[in-house]
């Protein structure tokens, strides 16, 4: 038999022009704002996840998918080793909660809140990377 | 309880110039040549484990090692949900078989053997964005 792995998640970098970037108030521990995102499902793709989790957290569909980078070290999440693979997306609409998510908008990258997880990390090596 | 996700891998693609691509012949079901690489453990980077696996199926260090894409296709893998980030590196030194492989060899680019899993689809999506 197969020693556990790490769990598999998802998060979706979704940017705006002059709105910055979307993140979601985490209705689940631990508390805070996060990018939306959440654990991919058996048979499910990484593209279909993201997808999911983003509708089911913010009502929003997913335009113009790439993967960004897969951050995996295992002290990243408090609950245990999680490994996400991070996408950057395009979305329109407007963003409301739903599911895991108390609230879900979009905050000024000069403005961000403390981020859950190494949230702040992802999206730090993100700007440096656009630049 | 969180439901059960995806199993997590790593795959190698080891590049060098004149020789082509590292490729390992499979020890264990599904038969045949492979991209170097493995299952990651609980506890460990995506990068440890990917240093890990060609350490121990070829006898190579890992030098300069980049994230190229991840493939989570469900049905990859006839073994089940495995969901594998893809590498690309550098080694230096003669590759031998060792562990889950039988033989380790590099093939040139113009006569790669048949390949397990999506390992071709990976390699031909690897050698399209080097072009």
């Amino acid at each position: 038999m197969l020693p556990p792995g790490p769990r598999l998640a998802v998060d979706a970098i979704i940017e705006r022009p002059g709105r910055g970037v979307l993140l979601i108030e985490r209705r689940n521990p631990p508390p805070g704002w996060a990018l939306p995102g959440g654990f991919v499902e058996r048979g499910e793709s990484c593209e279909d996840a993201v997808r999911r989790e983003v509708r089911e957290e913010t009502g929003l569909e997913l335009e113009q998918l790439t993967q960004f980078r897969v951050y995996s070290e295992p002290a990243r999440d408090p609950r245990g080793h999680v490994v996400s693979v991070v996408f950057a997306a395009i979305a329109s609409g407007e963003p409301h909660g739903g599911d895991d998510a108390r609230a879900a908008r979009f905050f000024p990258w000069e403005a961000l809140p403390p981020l859950a997880f190494d949230h702040g990390k992802i999206l730090h090596e993100y700007r440096q990377r656009q630049g």
